[in-house]
């Protein structure tokens, strides 16, 4: 209540001062991701960044995304500073599988009651992120809104632009029947399949995040915070060779839920089993969880966060330049006539 | 549960099918806002859009916001299809205010439990203000969050992305003391001031959504679910005609929180109280809540949703072109050589 025993907008759960505090403390880390061709200063109603003059045809790529409820990991472990750089480096793989680079990203958090350390951590996330991707942090919202974010708790989505040469585009047109396709190792969960795992770590299997997780050497929130990968430094070089055919990333929905999405129209995919390790993190959700083999590689990444498309004779080679630079790559299996994935 | 005792990612609270069916549902509401420059087809990883190529030397103008607190006003009413109509327009006029035209358009909608038909609702009405502010809906994420929201509640945020010429850039730099402040009418709240203003409305007064607020012949949902108003369509030809020095869009923090964000450091703002009259509906949360005229003046637009700063001598033709055209506009002050914002 105010200085008269009226109603104000602090009393209503909004602290504009905060808000304020809270966004000034953010200046100097959006300022540590400009570049050339950032144009505007932090505090601008929208911010400005100037078309790249060396695309030829340029076309934008942009994507939305979210972190999901690996948020809640990060609530139980008090951790703020990794989920902004899981968001960052997913949506940098969502628009590199159309064969863009990334300009400039935008965040927005919301809380119930803005804590200001916590806000600081996670845009210093978001901010770690966007330079290692070599990316603006052009700007965001930090929303205030009472009653609807427990204590503590916050959701956080972000928005890519990137840009890619017309001609450059990988849309898919390029995949023919008898193509390989290569995976590239996931660090972790990446950012999917965290309400399943949730329930299976926390709930079936009791633990917290502080408890070793069975069989490995670390704690679940190490586990499962683990920060989602970027894609763009070991694939970029391929783009720029135009080895690649397609790209697919593998978020919700595991391989089959996404690899067709990178494919035309007919053509489907045969994966061998045996040709990759599937990490222990997923073998203990399964055990712990007792989940269906078929649930697994729907949910999960299941180690695969990246497919990549080439034609069969360039295979080998690519898994050979990527082993040379300390990438390992992995021929999964290839693409054939009939719609849809099959694990064999 | 799954079939055999086994835990599977619908019982953690996630349905991929019921998922898909709602993304499935949003693919025509897309399509109906693609325009020529729209390269992808829904279910892309990233929106693709075309840089247009009559623009020299083009600078991108990007904005993230939400809708805030208004939200609850709509979960309360039950009706979800304005709510992305606001968000849209809220955008489109932070980009504007830097001269910049809308290009695209993504949304990401954030649920406890998906419910198909408010999915389609709230992304119906993005689609409604992506058409009217000719504006293409690329793309967006709608995301499953068990134990994040409320049943029923979601969050909504938007992320848009617009072009200028350099040389048309709005940054302040034109504004010079004694050049005069021109208001545009708000269409209500906006989406700004909700916490205080439900406060006021629902715990103070004790009202419900349905009943007609005190002095008004509408419902209480209609006066605080009118949809933002966009400015573009009134103030577009003004600044293709380069009328205009500098714009502010009243929101968070009203004139005094958002006009020096226009003005160049050093110059502050001199506004007549008597120069437009605040419409009933912020004077009756005024006396509802018996909010101090300061507090209301710093939560809430007032009546004034758009400031328009021009030479002195622009201000009066530019009135009288808007009143041809039957917009309301009102000369509110002037600008000066003091930093800060004081009514009189």
């Amino acid at each position: 209540m105010g200085a008269r025993g009226s109603m104000d907008y602090r009393a209503a759960g909004v602290d504009l001062e905060r808000g304020d505090r809270a966004k000034a403390g953010l200046k100097d880390l959006l300022g540590s991701t400009s570049d050339a061709l950032t144009l505007s200063k932090f505090g601008t109603f929208g911010g400005l960044y100037a078309v790249p003059p060396d695309v030829t045809e340029p076309v934008l790529v942009s994507s939305a995304d979210g972190v999901g409820t690996k948020l809640k990991v990060a609530f139980a472990a008090g951790e703020h500073g990794t989920v902004g750089h899981d968001l960052v480096n997913h949506c940098v793989n969502d628009i590199l599988v159309q064969g863009a680079k990334p300009l400039f990203f935008l965040d927005y958090l919301a809380t119930g009651v803005l804590e200001e350390c916590v806000v600081h951590d996670v845009v210093a996330g978001v901010a770690r992120g966007c330079k290692e991707n070599a990316c603006a942090l052009l700007g965001g919202e930090t929303a205030q809104m009472p009653g609807f974010y427990a204590a503590g708790e916050y959701d956080l989505a972000g928005f890519i632009v990137g840009i890619v040469s017309r001609a450059r585009i990988l849309d898919g047109s390029r995949v023919r029947p008898g193509d390989a396709l290569v995976g590239l190792p996931s660090s972790g969960l990446h950012t999917n399949g965290y309400s399943l795992a949730r329930q299976i770590v926390f709930e079936a299997a009791g633990l917290e995040v502080t408890d070793r997780l069975p069989g490995h050497d670390e704690t679940v929130a190490t586990a499962l915070l683990r920060v989602h990968r970027s894609y763009l430094d070991v694939l970029w070089p391929e783009l720029e060779e135009g080895t690649v055919s397609a790209l697919s990333h593998i978020t919700g929905g595991g391989i089959p839920g996404n690899l067709p999405r990178s494919l035309p129209e007919g053509l489907g995919a045969e994966i061998d089993r045996g040709s990759w390790q599937v990490p222990p993190l997923f073998r203990a959700l399964q055990e712990l969880g007792a989940v269906d083999e078929d649930e697994m590689l729907r949910v999960f990444n299941m180690g695969v966060g990246m497919v990549v498309v080439l034609t069969a004779a360039e295979a080998g080679p690519f898994v050979r330049r990527l082993g040379a630079r300390g990438e390992a790559a992995w021929e999964l299996g290839r693409v054939v006539e009939r719609p849809g994935v099959r694990f064999q």
